[in-house]
């Protein structure tokens, strides 16, 4: 038996769903990764970063809430692969976790916008809004360049981290793509906000085309760290 | 070679500076422990407990950048005293992560209530402030009642951790007055904000008197929670 055909709302609620649980989860893994921290500004600088997260999430819920969804239920399909992006990534140390912070979030950010070209204005706003940087990226490199100043052994091993950050981030989102239809369509365009779907299918080629960008963005983030392979 | 008077603003960047490390701590602990929650609404609710403590955080620092100190320098002091709280208070599941919010939470706020009295009204407007409950307890209280519900055993346990929660916050706390002079000295209203400080000394009697008040608020609160001994 066919499944009914995806909706734009349903899209944009499971978009909306997988944004909520990351930014609830990058809440709890960035504020145990502050404690990592060495001096007290730096926890705070981190708990400040994370606390920032949260309040994109409580967005984003009331977001869901106002189209009539359910938060938890939008956000449950994501929770195992997010946990499990975290579970493979946890930081080892501060500078392991300045880098996720910076790149993990790039990626991120990265994607939604991707995705936001195509969605109506309100929730285009929204994600652009949540996905603003004030100022965290500075921090970041500035730190991560007194870390590997401090101690250029660090250097190697940073950037093997930074590639296995990518590689676990990718693999997730295949997972993810693969099991959310509403989601791999809305980021090829083939649900738009006019129409209730496309026949086309998801054009493999567009999603290339796509992780291209976002791995070529990664590695330049990499080489503002200095850590470009 | 006798130390120099406590001054009325040493004791204050003191107090500022335990209550300013204690809630960015509490962040990072309250954080680490959404992660343990059953629901992603759970999760949700500590996570907000957790980002309330971080603003809080912000307006005790900004307080010490107002008074000219040093957040980091006047944190620092009590940074070790409170790892050592909330090391030996991990908790291990969800539950106790709850009784440990709402108790932990519970007797740091008596606690600056109190000190609270003696304080100029400055001060004394930000501490009640940031010891401020936005509906925390109410939260707490039915998700306990909810657990123990499911599972009657959960009682007994939780009633000893309770327990244990007090017995280590209590001597922390001893430590960190034993080792502070401005602080307890400013508990027992020994200095002022229109005195140097007062000759008397630290008055034990009056330290038991509110180490008394405090504990009988604690077995309220347990109580509350039907984990009462």
């Amino acid at each position: 038996m066919a499944s009914p055909p995806i909706t734009y709302r349903d899209a944009v609620v499971d978009l909306l769903g997988v944004l909520a649980c990351g930014e609830l989860m990058a809440f709890g893994r960035l504020a145990a990764d502050a404690t990592l921290a060495p001096t007290l500004d730096d926890e705070a600088a981190l708990a400040a970063m994370a606390t920032a997260e949260f309040h994109h999430f409580e967005r984003l819920r009331d977001r869901l809430v106002a189209l009539g969804a359910d938060p938890a239920a939008a956000m449950a399909p994501f929770r195992e692969p997010l946990e499990q992006f975290h579970e493979r990534t946890a930081p080892s140390d501060w500078l392991e976790g300045l880098v996720k912070a910076y790149v993990g979030d790039g990626i991120a950010r990265d994607f939604y916008r991707e995705i936001a070209q195509a969605l109506d204005p309100q929730t285009r706003d929204l994600i652009v809004e949540v996905c603003d940087d004030p100022g965290q990226a500075d921090f970041v490199v500035s730190r991560v360049a007194a870390g590997v100043a401090a101690d250029p052994r660090a250097s190697g091993r940073l950037a093997l981290w930074g590639r296995r950050l990518v590689g676990e981030a990718v693999s997730q989102a295949q997972r993810v793509a693969a099991e959310r239809d509403g989601l791999a369509l809305l980021l090829i365009g083939a649900v738009r906000p006019d129409a209730a779907t496309d026949s086309a299918g998801v054009d493999l080629a567009e999603v290339a085309r796509i992780l291209g960008r976002l791995t070529d963005a990664h590695s330049r983030r990499m080489q503002a760290l200095r850590l470009g392979a």
